[in-house]
């Protein structure tokens, strides 16, 4: 019976002024999914871990990718996985693109690689959209290609792999609530076009920052005038977060995806770890439960074990 | 007594998504200015064409660079300038900014370069603020480095050179009169999230394209949502040209600054002059008068002669 076990990763959608175009994986956390091809047309799926996400393929974000690739590939087609997640779900850092992603990956290797790289992601976007009601694919993205990318458009797709820099990563994952829904709700449907303006300058830096690998130029560029205002509301802790990591020496950071967890970028090991010690202080303060990592940009996206 | 001859060059602002933030510098047309050094603090101003700019010093716009310089390095330091102008005024290919970028190389190469990159393009922008009303730089720093630069933000000054392709640049000039701050003023002070999202996709896209020399990549972002429907309606012929300049083989384009010109981005020479063919086609059947250029992207910037 042909089988795979594949690696996805956790991955930071939006990177602070690149609201719903940029996102970048992570070396850690990831999920861990076996997948097997079975030669009947359901889907059977098993949680190897305590987040009781619903086995039911319609309501779970594998499960409504497998669907998917099936009703494309019509016959007789099924597939059977085990899921062991270690991306916490509702963190924001990429649990359900992780699923999604590892999803549609594991079949189209199953299935003999068939499928190109955007057809994958399409996919998984619609693991996306169980998740959060929108077929966004900014974390879908990362996750397949790993690295920086970004996506100029949804329609139609494009996709570009930007780069995947050498930066040492510090995330915090403060253990609150906030629904992706809510996170998107909450924003003002109109900017003001000098906000708008003062935004993209800062996304054309940080483009041009990864491009270049000019790490200055990526710190001075990750300022998010729009959003960040309005979703730091919902997070405790956030600005003395911010305050205190970039005072112990990170490039920059703000939130992952639409949060809860907090990202900073450093350009050294020590500082990555200097920054988690910030973070905790902060979430002690408070008197917040927490998971933070230091990590590093994966460069390889959904990997197959 | 101290002198230098330069040559400054026409520039294309905003590059159609990057309304504010974006520039590139054309091999023509371009400006000639001559610049001797004076031992007495006045300005005097020459003008070796058919313009009719004012000669008095606070009110031409190299005649206002001078006397920053002036106040900056005090003393008894004077300029003496003939300027022979090429880029018509009020066309939109960055002629206020091919003065006042002159004038603030040519009096930096004459006081031994005394000043930084960032100085000479903050003396320059006086020149842009008499001219238009606002201190900005998307024709500035590309006038001054050459090719493609990236103004990440005005304050404080964040420019950065992106790249120089080698594309064919079409202008068309129809003979109309918009002013920039007329141009301006007819913006929407508010846009919807939503297409600023599009607009910094694009942005984002476009500064990838020219970073990766992906030709394809720069004719897709090549997208305004936000600036180019309001401004356009100021343009008569402005949807036809670009409709059959694309049609004609044209990466893409749109309007150049604020107008009333029109610019086209092209792989090859014979794409460019076929789209020149188009551009008159188009205003000799509406019946404007207009010139042309045919040209590429200049690497050098102002050039010291």
């Amino acid at each position: 019976m042909k089988q795979v076990r594949i690696k996805s990763p956790g991955t930071v959608a939006n990177l602070v002024c690149g609201f719903d175009i940029l996102g970048m994986a992570l070396n850690e956390p990831y999920d861990i999914m076996e997948v097997k091809l079975l030669d009947e047309p359901k889907v059977i799926i098993h949680n190897r871990d305590n987040y009781n996400l619903p086995t039911e393929p319609e309501k779970n974000v594998a499960g409504v990718v497998f669907l998917s690739v099936m009703e494309k590939v019509g016959g007789t087609v099924g597939f059977e996985v085990t899921i062991e997640k270690h991306i916490k779900p509702g963190s924001g850092i990429g649990s359900s693109a992780a699923s999604a992603a590892g999803a549609a990956v594991a079949a189209n290797h199953l299935l003999g690689n068939i499928f190109s790289s955007d057809e994958v992601v399409q996919f998984a976007m619609n693991g996306e959209k169980l998740a959060s009601g929108v077929k966004h694919a900014d974390n879908i993205a990362p996750c397949i290609l790993g690295g920086v990318t970004l996506i100029r458009s949804i329609h139609p797709l494009d996709i570009i792999h930007l780069a995947s820099p050498d930066l040492f990563v510090t995330v915090v994952h403060p253990q609150i609530e906030v629904r992706t829904s809510d996170a998107r709700q909450i924003l003002r449907q109109q900017v003001l076009l000098k906000d708008a303006i003062k935004q993209w300058g800062n996304i054309a830096g940080l483009v041009t920052g990864f491009m270049k690998n000019d790490l200055d130029l990526i710190g001075r560029s990750l300022e998010d005038v729009i959003i960040e205002p309005i979703r730091s509301i919902l997070i405790p802790g956030f600005h003395e977060v911010k305050t205190n990591c970039k005072e112990a020496g990170a490039l920059g950071g703000g939130i992952s995806g639409s949060g809860p967890s907090i990202f900073m970028l450093s350009k050294e090991e020590k500082t990555a770890k200097a920054i988690e010690s910030v973070m905790k202080d902060v979430y002690n303060k408070i008197g917040i439960d927490y998971n933070t990592y230091v990590t590093t940009i994966n460069k390889k996206g959904v990997e197959i074990l």
